[in-house]
């Protein structure tokens, strides 16, 4: 089951969490955290990263640069504490853990209100250029087998006071760079995008799967890169996080699955743990289909509730999210040894098997050769989807 | 004005709408209705049509194929039944009035209940083909402008019994037949598709802009067809009108615009009249980026509501829809001639307008060079966006 | 688990269901049905009805007035139609038999389009007064346990055109003559009113239980009307169906509960048959709290899929929501029995379980003292909510 | 125009509002702020609060507790930064300004985790007694004209996790302590409770007017409260504004309004400043209907957007703000004195205006009696509602 479910934990959630919302302050106080944001706070908490990692028996981790090392006050010191702290992160990764991916946090400083590839402001493109530059080398000596790019301010508040073309065609050329970038370091990793529909922006330009392959397609960046899938973002965007996931699978870029997950009355991101095995179940049936999601994996990018303050809390949290996928993996590995659903696709599907359903996948079937045998034929009848059929069998399994 | 007014009665709306929703019964008696589905009664509808039009001062018009003329017992009486209509409708067109366009019905019926182009029924698909076929001819035959396609049913009430790629690829196919056929017959208007996210499926596959764009992308169709982008649907897949005409656009795709409107508190295709002056000149301020629709319009999609029941509320609600636009027209002029807005938007950027920002967008510019100059020029400073200055602007020529 | 399992078939969906939706023509073809809507046709499929309950081995079923008779030219013979069917469906019912709940459908047709007690026309008001009146009487006859009602069309499009507070009035005196007419004849069954947001109308006035609530507080009602809450309702209304079902319950008013589902991302009623046995599990948690629904139920208010055209289907979708239920109830048996959730919930609110929270709840602690209290106890500390730890409980019992 | 439109500054928006967004850090760095959390710096952003009222020529402001002065070690020294900062503030005040209301900070601090009132620590709500005591108090001595409870915490994340009954309990005394200290210290100002549907919570108990309205009458608190409609909640909570400031009014609790906005297609609350006047007519149709709002107002509670970072953007913002609804009120005026809506609705109902329809409203009208009318009467004939004329009529004063 390891090789199915790569687990990661994410150093952001996890670590740098502290129950902030909108409308309240921080009530985690872990018994790690001294108060302050020095180089010597980041190094025991990386070790406490470690230490939970381990106690998990999690192989994974993910980050962003500016949650693992404090900024300094340039560039330069900035990038200084981030070789620090990542020096002692490699010590601690020893031989069995190493990161799922690594990123650049472009969304929190003032500085990148208006983006960071996309933002108005000529300086701002080129500091995110900087800070990508160092995160992919951090990654890339940490052994991280994938690197992210989520893009929280890329995206507008209003059409009012925004060239969204021309922003566009920015990001287009900072991804461009990166991808020139990760081949001239030699990083193989994969380069995944991450879809959001808003939040904190009215409008994220990366809005689902179809839209960033939309993207990736009219920049011809599809080769360089692909998606990770979170769930949460999915529903916000109005799919279910299956249809997400497979929309990615069909456009043959299914990379990595943030697994976590909304609620579904609320508009905003909630980043739960997931713990419904049927959502789950669905998820796994679409990973098998992929053949897996190496060097991928599937990332904790959940949140403990802001009310859950115990350290124990984040052991639990995990757990669940752990279980509730190794459930949906068992399930779906049920569904399919069971096979009554593949038949029942199978049979849903099967007129087209035959000559004239060749020609029509080949392209060889033009309007008048259908129309003569559309007149021949007369009234077509169709045969019941068997919604229900598909549901009780699906339920049958759980 | 007329020209960048380019207005179409939706004649399903407004000569079939019937008043029926999913709770009730209808509600509509025009007097020229004898409650039969014939010829004759056809024929009747039509003149009203076209005396409407006529006295509403509209020179288009656009229809679906079965709304016009009922289906006969075969396929070959559909047609000839189809014929039969069409050929007293390109009597009354005279020579002002005509087609913005024309399409095929491929959602009512009940062999289309899993699809037309992505049925799972061969004999469906087959069909299907037919009637685009001679849906496309009538069209060409009526002087039509343009030909669009709105697959309703193109989608799926649920991925456990669905099969989507082979959906997508089988929906590609049958456009590329229908684009091969366009070129056969040597119609010159633009075929359009038409976004929706959902309803009466749980997923459409022509979700939105961005969504039709990657498929047409992906599978090399982008040449062949434009969008039709529909208000309603726009704000139903979690847009702003705005925001999926200026998708369209930028993407060198905006046709043609359903003109309707949404309620921005009910999840379901309200289609009514657009009656917000704001939203019309948000929308007129793309129309004119785009240098107007032409050949495509803007067609009133939008339907008298379920209570109300004079023959004069047709009048009035096209009325008040038209008056809606022609202000948004008047007020966007007004925005531009004015200039605050376009000088606000284009100092934003101006820290673009140099030689590294032409390197940048040339895809000239590395990261390499770039992060030295994050290094020499240290914490960059951004300027307030000004939103409310924006709405303000906005406000004043309201 | 009979005496908790008070399961019902709803006679319009599954004999009334024509595959209808608002763009697509009828899809199922019953095999007793013979296109007509005569009494002849009523009665045979009034026999199927029975015939499918008691396959189904089920004892209880709902129908609106006008589903199992046709309406004649005048409500007289309207009346002698129903009463003829009804007849016949007394006889079929047998001794085991009877409606979990009758009412009179009054959103159909067009008379109704403004409402019924709540229409602009006072010839309305008066007729669907007639019209309740008899709904009343036939419920009563057949031994019905619930009477309904569903004010589909109690509410506006807009209020431009409105006058919400005359309407409400007139809402309050229709049900408190039908609470009059209820004693009158003896009917000993409960008057219950179902909540929905909206759809058919922009705002139904029976938005939620809380909104119906309301209602019935303000105009006095609150003795005589319970709640019938509709999961799929509750979840378009902006609350998981487990919340307007606790909400009913904590106000004394949870009469009953339509047994289905919505779809998590469409904004429209899609009424299908729960299959999710985790919500299951939640609503059945709180039907005991209840101390069970009886005389209330629970009624499959849902409907096959319109693609789903199979006779099998009926018995398909209507085990699997029996099935999901009966599973519902048996986890939350296992939750009770297990009893740490009930554990945790319990030390959560501990603190009260002293003299100064029964002060507080006796309504003696005034502000004065708490703030003397509050001086002397300084800063408070708060234990975590432990919702990981409920879920993880939570999913131990599926 | 100013009796009727009393405007407010929202002082935590305007002066604590610091840019943070769950994904961002704060943007603003007002001149006048020295980056501390002392009193000094209280009473220098005091006086900025004033010279902006001034300058703006506003007569109203509004604050939270803690907004203006900071917290001490203890709630005695957190009382008297309060104490010293209030005294500040009356002299500020001077002659024409007064606070519109004043209210307590009950869900900041991480004590409020749980809710203040329905917090399941008793501890907690001893202590939020003592802190809505003292601003009571405050607002008192400032002369504020309302007070205001906003539960931002008052609600649940999980039913699973709690006692609902027993929470809705404790808010109820809650509420009859703070009404009952009222009195005691001759408050005359209008007690306001300010519906929200959630977030920060999944659900929060004053969900909307009605829900709020329904507690109030369940608890017998109905007298001694108004209410408080925010325009961005209502829309949160699946309603237009217009809705919840009507149903306000018709309960007879229209106290205040938040006259702010959100943006259509997102789910969470952004606080926009109204600058639709098409809506603010809406608005301002309900505040004349109502009388005016006095001694409630309308409040700005509406922040800059977090790019807005220039001084006069503060400026800019206020007054579209107060320009919209000064249009809106003028509209609103005009549409009256027009006459042509009212006539329009008069007509509708006045199928109502005779014998008949006395009786049914004076509840003397019993089913016997309507249904012999009924039969007597035949089948009803229903006008139209004119939907679309009125919206005609709406704009034709804008």
């Amino acid at each position: 089951m390891k090789d199915w479910l790569r687990f990661s934990v994410a150093f952001w959630h996890t670590f740098r969490g502290t129950g902030v919302d909108p409308f309240g302050a921080p009530t985690k106080f872990w018994p790690w955290e001294d108060g302050t944001n020095s180089i010597a706070m980041a190094k025991r908490r990386m070790r406490a990263n470690f230490e939970f990692i381990n106690k998990l028996g999690v192989d994974r981790w993910c980050f962003h640069d500016r949650d693992i090392a404090p900024e300094g006050k340039t560039l330069q010191e900035t990038n200084s504490n981030l070789d620090e702290v990542v020096k002692l992160a490699k010590t601690l990764q020893g031989n069995n853990i190493r990161p799922l991916w690594g990123t650049a946090q472009l969304f929190m400083h003032p500085r990148y209100m208006h983006g960071a590839a996309t933002s108005s402001e000529l300086v701002v493109y080129v500091y995110a250029a900087a800070q990508v530059k160092k995160a992919m080398e951090v990654t890339h000596y940490l052994g991280g087998e994938n690197y992210v790019f989520w893009g929280g301010r890329e995206g507008y508040q209003t059409l009012l006071n925004t060239d969204m073309e021309f922003e566009l065609d920015h990001m287009a050329k900072f991804l461009e760079a990166a991808a020139a970038y990760k081949r001239k370091i030699g990083f193989t990793g994969t380069l995944l995008i991450e879809p959001k529909p808003q939040e904190p922006t009215k409008h994220q330009y990366d809005w689902d799967a179809a839209t960033t392959t939309n993207f990736l397609r009219k920049y011809g960046l599809i080769g360089d890169f692909k998606l990770n899938i979170e769930c949460n973002h999915a529903t916000l965007s109005g799919h279910s996080c299956h249809h997400d996931v497979e929309t990615a699978r069909i456009n043959g870029l299914l990379g990595n699955i943030d697994a976590n997950s909304g609620d579904a009355q609320t508009g905003w991101d909630t980043d739960q743990f997931l713990t419904d095995t049927r959502e789950a179940t669905m998820i796994m049936l679409s990973v098998i289909k992929n053949g897996g999601l190496s060097p991928g994996g599937l990332n904790f990018d959940a949140k403990l509730r802001r009310e859950s303050t115990d350290v124990e809390d984040l052991f639990i949290a995990h757990i669940v999210g752990m279980d509730t996928l190794a459930r949906g993996l068992r399930y779906a590995a049920k569904l399919i040894e069971d096979g009554s659903l593949a038949k029942l696709i199978h049979k849903r599907y099967s007129s087209f098997h035959n000559e004239l359903g060749a020609l029509i996948e080949a392209g060889k079937a033009d309007f008048e050769m259908l129309e003569k045998k559309a007149m021949e034929w007369g009234e077509p009848t169709v045969a019941s989807a068997k919604q229900e059929l598909a549901e009780m069998i699906f339920n049958s399994v759980l």
